[in-house]
């Protein structure tokens, strides 16, 4: 190969594509020519000490010179590139593993080394989206046994870094999604750290929500954290509430997620695998994994649940870890707000023990903490939520909360967004049915999580009676825009809250 | 909606991106900041005729002014769009059909109504990448049903034109692929259309072959020709071999192939589906398929092969083609030549009656248009080989196949590539095996089908015996750079070929 003609001088575009790698190089460029590439080739660019994959645009136009090169930012990061650096273009060598996927594909059972060197590869970036899908799509639906979710969770816990804590105990928890509003978690940590466990906890963005637990502390702390600095924020406070992403932990999970995230799925197999490596990667001995069961919730039956619950189990055990699945009630949102900063001020009432917390979010908070501490050995079966009680009640937890967060770098109090509109009931009756979906739907289309004070504050719960004009609740958004848009689909469908 | 702030003003970037559509907004653009549009959101851009859907990158250089837009040039084509034109930007309202598509991941059966949105939505090209890779391979790996596959293959034909021929009986043939070299298909078409019959062919490019039968007749005579230039051709000929493509017939199938290509699969149900939508949208009602099976073809057993033959028979009742599957030998490539420019030189050669024509290449060709008139009733059984091989030997066929190129704007003799190096045996013996994918792969190397005359001149067949040193194939290429490519893999091959 005439390696020396494929070295090209970069110049900076400022294209963001988000995660995606592009590359642009100019029609009439050699190595074009002499290596036959053309648009949407997957090529492989390489400075002196790094090498990513990436998808060729052709340049027809004088955005570039021939011996020039521009790449997406995401490319240019991973590359570390600087102005005018000489970057060498290549073939990309043939991706071996995407013949497991394909013979997945073609419902095979793929063993350990399969899936390793899929997700491999994947953490490498030589997926493309449309592999990505591929891959997540055959791996959907149940067509994943239970041996090989095991193999798929054991490849991701080793396809990134593993955290070791000096703790005989290292307790975690994570809620099987789908409830509007149900941010337990930066709760239950703050309870439990307070007592003294550990519980490094690190949390995914939304997938297909209007917030995930890291999108949510987001609005209170930094939540983007080296792994340096979360063991000193653990060893210090025995606790912390971070994103999982830049800890690199599980990597392959979060390039995964995005996925998903197009897909709107999240299906059995990944979701297993996805919480449990996360877990196993921060390094954690005892799970409590909440599933809330309701006919608009993520997981609609109980009999569904049981098996996740066993199939998590299972799993759980076959990584080295203590699981425990508890199933909840899932037939509603839970806590007034939905969306990020909605949610911190939620959670803010709580932890200060105010008069109008949300008693729901409080309750359940309260038996998740109980259930860890029972689970840690640390505490008597049956009195876990009465020590967690006390402990919320003394302060203490808040305290803690308050500790953790200055910890991680700032504590920042909660703002509401600038646009709102108050939608009312049109007739009295009575409260029967909250649409979990359709209400997620429409905070996620008035900006949550990406507009952070985006969202739905609600004031009603299943059951209650209302009058006639009354307060359901507000939509909150960052642009006029985009509250619109949510106005739009909330005129367009009346089932979101039901009274009769 | 302020819809008026939301019109941008066009500005050519130049950025080729093959078909996928981009759109280019900066970051302080005032609808990327009110929308809450950010990069990979999939966002409506209209202009006074068109409207399409594309995903957006963000631009944060001076590439663009905040009150300007960019567009990738398939999607600038697609808008037909003019400098300094202005775009209207807004939401993707949702899109209903991916409902259904997710439906099939989780392994429903999806009904007519259902494949029909998903194509309705694929053609107007509202699907990203991520959701048609979804969508085929949640309907790969026989997860489809024969209701299904009739289903989809109507829903394929309905979504775009549909030919209509004066003519009682429209012949066709198409062969289920994986043999290089194999291209029987101009020579049926010239020999059944100089016997009378009427074949209007529309053929597809290269899925994951070094050529399709359109990018064979490329190289001879042109083979994007618009509805109306193909009745023209029909009319006067009888017959025509054009890309099926700009033909409009069964459009979701040419997105469909782009995917499967990247994938490097080709399943069952779509398999059936592309095949039988064509041949239904272009007007046939009499269908000869072939399938070779071999080790190393597309079909591997027999048993496979009467299952697809069942199948296909079935579907295509359902759509009101009568079909005749005939299983073929497809145990090595047939002909010499493999790539574009070297299958053209085959035909010819077989077309002029020359002495050195490749044999297998004709016998097939004479035995498929056999089989063709006999189904069109025109030919009494067992009586259609004899009849085809009177019409090559003629010279009736060539003088034919040259009046349909002609007829197709062109006719264009093929030229060799400027690259070549000769494989000779590093033994003596027989040939015993030839792989039918490495040898594809090997031509895919060495850049066809993208370079025309690119590809492998065959020397040798299966039991020959051959000498020590003595050649076994010549590889073409366009550039040294592709030719290297090739032959890295060839080097890391022994068992191209194999002789003992």
């Amino acid at each position: 190969m005439e390696q020396h003609s494929n070295n090209l001088k970069y110049k900076h575009l400022g294209i963001y594509t988000q995660n995606e790698n592009v590359v642009y190089m100019h029609k009439d460029c050699h190595a074009c020519i002499s290596e036959g590439f053309e648009a949407l080739t997957r090529i492989r660019i390489s400075n002196a000490s790094h090498s990513i994959v990436a998808s060729l645009n052709v340049i027809n136009s004088d955005m570039l010179l021939p011996n020039e090169i521009g790449l997406s930012d995401a490319a240019a990061n991973k590359l570390n590139i600087s102005q005018n650096e000489t970057l060498n273009v290549s073939h990309l060598e043939p991706i071996e593993s995407l013949s497991h996927v394909r013979a997945k594909i073609y419902n095979q059972k793929l063993d350990y080394n399969a899936y390793s060197q899929i997700i491999t590869d994947i953490v490498e970036g030589d997926y493309s989206n449309i592999h990505l899908s591929a891959f997540i799509t055959a791996c959907a639906g149940e067509r994943m046994d239970i041996d090989e979710i095991s193999a798929l969770t054991k490849a991701m816990i080793a396809s990134g870094k593993q955290l070791n804590w000096d703790q005989e105990i290292v307790v975690d928890k994570h809620c099987i999604g789908g409830l509007p509003g149900n941010r337990t978690t930066p709760l239950v940590v703050a309870i439990v750290a307070a007592y003294g466990l550990t519980m490094p906890k690190t949390s995914s963005r939304a997938i297909t929500s209007p917030a995930g637990t890291a999108d949510t502390m987001e609005v209170l702390t930094n939540v983007t954290l080296s792994l340096e600095e979360i063991k000193t924020v653990v060893e210090k406070e025995g606790g912390c509430f971070v994103w999982g992403g830049t800890a690199q932990l599980s990597p392959a999970d979060d390039v995964l997620i995005k996925i998903e995230k197009a897909l709107d799925i999240d299906s059995e197999g990944q979701l297993i695998a996805s919480v449990l490596s996360k877990k196993a990667a921060a390094g954690s001995t005892h799970v409590v994994i909440d599933i809330p069961v309701g006919e608009t919730a993520k997981v609609r039956s109980t009999g569904i649940a049981q098996k996740l619950k066993s199939h998590l189990e299972t799993v759980g055990n076959a990584v080295g870890l203590i699981v425990k699945v508890v199933i909840t009630d899932g037939t509603q949102p839970v806590g007034r707000g939905i969306g990020p900063t909605l949610e911190a001020i939620d959670i803010l009432k709580v932890l200060k023990n105010e008069g109008d917390a949300p008693n729901d979010l409080k309750e359940r908070a309260l038996f998740l903490a109980g259930e860890l501490l029972e689970l840690s050995g640390k505490i008597g079966k049956g009195k876990g939520t009465e020590t967690a009680k006390e402990v919320l009640k003394s302060g203490k937890a808040y305290e803690k909360f308050l500790a953790i967060c200055k910890a991680q770098g700032r504590f920042t109090l909660p703002v509401l967004a600038p646009h709102k509109v108050e939608i009312k009931a049109d007739k009295s009756g009575v409260i029967k049915r909250i649409d979990n979906r359709k209400i997620a739907k429409l905070a996620k289309l008035s900006g949550a999580p990406q507009s952070k004070s985006a969202g739905i504050l609600l004031n009603v719960h299943l059951g209650e009676k209302i009058e006639n004009n009354q307060l359901l609740y507000t939509l909150y958004a960052e642009s006029k825009g985009e509250l619109n848009y949510a106005l739009d689909y909330k005129n367009n469908h009346n089932d979101i809250i039901t009274i009769i």
